[in-house]
């Protein structure tokens, strides 16, 4: 096997030696190296400007993350039998920590297959493409997983906006099999079906399982308020832990039809009500109805998807949280989460005390989540780490 | 009642309305209320620059840290009434989260009681009191305790360094009924005995019990090494939740006397290996029979008890956790903490990825906990969050 090399300018490897995967455009010698004499999904090996060996990267020339470090031993290659072998890793994982097969089971650069996301419904699949080279392994990465899990079906979910700067089309289709419109599966001992084809990302988030989980010694006999709902995954896992009643905010259709047949599931629909419309709007109206909720979740869309959105989305988060515990009854618990991966855990802390203190309440913050093991983080790229979530009680001051 | 007042400096006053409760010596106007006009435990009016009272302080003159709020209302002095209202809304709080009453009750500044810790076992409780003003509250704290509780037996475990920079000396006596040398506990199902009198801090560490219930999946048919292990807080709960084999380290002979006691109430004895001596010898020791463990627990003792131990303290926290992760099986688990309030959670991560880049090994960061809600920390005090524990898969490069 003969692959041409990418030579990093001095200094530049440093941060791949620490751990880091990703290689920058102006951290290539392009003079020993030129990008343009690469294609997307080329591979390579990447050298450091002593011309040693650090590994074989996989290439978007085009992109600002030009090259990511798919294996440190030369002798790998990204093809079908390293993905088997990743996969397998990666499944081991899983299938140390939960009992049933519903989970993340690819992540991404944290399971060193970066631009590959797997999540896992049973016997559905539904996997995201976001990088040219896995697009161009496609095959090999279906063939990976029909060898490595005899899935029924297979979807590819490739519509997300990280395909644009790879110059990658957007589409969903099926890849293998019939993939169903509602799908099948479990989260702490909880029913539910998701829309994987219509719905958001790949049809669930797994990300907030344990977040979840912990919502049970909380809602017990209490009135919950789920924001954001989409298709009950906090709402619906409250009422079976024993919440007196729940209502669920969300703009989308979809998602509300969602909550309804999940809490169905479950046999929970009685004490389910669903708002459909403006998350902010609904606040305002809840407000004026004088209606108290002793519990609330907060977990929205992402408010901040790009740096430069930082203050407008703080603001975001800002206005919701305090809206949010304008609603509380006199002892009560916001649990509050944020899936913006450039807003830090400390920031959101900071909103929400100020939020508090701007409405004369103390507040005790009793647990910080993160998201779920089926997402490890890789400790040397920020960006793998981006669920965040604050329960807080919220007492009046005195 | 009239009290007299402490006059904040200009400018002073910003933290302390963004809710921190905490007022510096140097922050004082002291021209206009000298400190030394004070005795310890004093309570008075904390006053902005401009007259305005921002509440009630309770005063330690001599401490770098002179004074704390104790209630933003100017009409609630510190006395046995407000310790009442503040133990009965702590109290509360734990009995919505746990069903059975064995948890920290108090938990100073996040309470709203600082200088007051209170662990509770069953009818027994034990108590560090740490400030000049919960001293001299001392009548008052416990008749408080009582009328809430009603307990057979109350501890003053007041032995913390805190205690020497308020000019208290240290003592540990019983307050109140029989206190028994070992005390029972549960915690996640699992039966413990304590040490309140002659062990660590109050006996034991309900801190970290949600990150030793997540131990449950990981050790499953394992082989665990916990090292530092006390009492077998993590231990123990491992080989009940179906570790093959658990080996515990720790330099006190009571504390391994512990463990062999806790083992047997649950009865896993016959998995548990002790080992008394040196935690950083031991691990040469284990390294050198070529032993291997599946996972390993590292909760060590505060390496770095003061801002200047940052350093050494960094560099044990190093030494530990690269020795540990040598002794791991090829996909190893391993749960670092740290209760070092100095050691940002970020700095132990960044220990443990180049821990395992110099071993060439692949780190994936699986879970990340903090201190359990019945340790609520309040967001306007960086000091009352300091439970770090990071589980991390270990896997070989490639």
């Amino acid at each position: 096997m003969s692959l041409p090399s990418l030579r990093l300018k001095a200094n530049a490897e440093r941060r791949l030696r620490a751990g880091h995967l990703w290689v920058y455009s102006n951290e290539v010698d392009v003079a020993a190296t030129p990008l343009n004499l690469f294609a997307a999904g080329d591979q390579a090996i990447l050298e450091m400007s002593n011309g040693k060996p650090l590994g074989i990267v996989a290439l978007s020339p085009q992109n600002l993350i030009c090259a990511r470090l798919v294996s440190r031993d030369t002798k790998h290659l990204l093809d079908k039998s390293l993905l088997v072998h990743r996969i397998n890793v990666a499944l081991s994982l899983r299938e140390r920590l939960f009992d049933k097969p519903f989970y993340r089971l690819v992540y991404g650069d944290s399971d060193l297959l970066p631009g590959l996301v797997v999540d896992r419904f049973g016997d559905v699949l539904v996997v995201q493409l976001a990088s040219a080279t896995m697009e161009r392994l496609k095959d090999e990465v279906l063939a990976a997983l029909l060898q490595v899990l005899k899935p029924a079906a297979v979807l590819w979910k490739n519509d997300s906006a990280a395909r644009d700067a790879e110059g990658l089309a957007r589409y969903v289709e099926s890849a293998y099999g019939e993939v169903p419109e509602w799908v099948a599966l479990e989260e702490n001992g909880v029913k539910f079906e998701a829309p994987v084809q219509g719905g958001q990302k790949t049809g669930w988030f797994y990300d907030h399982r344990l977040n979840r989980a912990r919502l049970a010694p909380y809602v017990k006999g209490k009135r919950v308020l789920d924001l954001f709902s989409y298709v009950g995954g906090w709402g619906v896992q409250a009422a079976v832990f024993g919440a007196s009643e729940v209502m669920c905010v969300d703009g989308s259709a979809l998602a509300l039809d969602g909550v309804e047949r999940n809490a169905a599931l479950n046999g929970v629909g009685e004490k389910m009500a669903c708002v459909e419309g403006d998350v902010f709007e609904a606040l305002k109206e809840l407000k004026a109805a004088e209606e108290r909720f002793d519990v609330i979740v907060a977990d929205p869309p992402a408010f901040i998807k790009r740096k430069k959105d930082l203050k407008n989305g703080e603001a975001a988060y800002r206005r919701l949280n305090e809206a949010a515990m304008r609603l509380l009854s006199k002892d009560g618990i916001l649990v509050s989460a944020s899936c913006s991966m450039h807003l830090p855990e400390d920031d959101l802390q900071n909103i929400l005390l100020s939020s508090a203190r701007h409405l004369d309440r103390h507040i005790q913050l009793l647990e910080r989540g993160g998201q779920g093991p089926d997402h490890p983080v890789h400790p040397a790229i920020a960006e793998t780490r981006y669920i965040k979530s604050l329960t807080c009680r919220i007492l009046p001051n005195g």
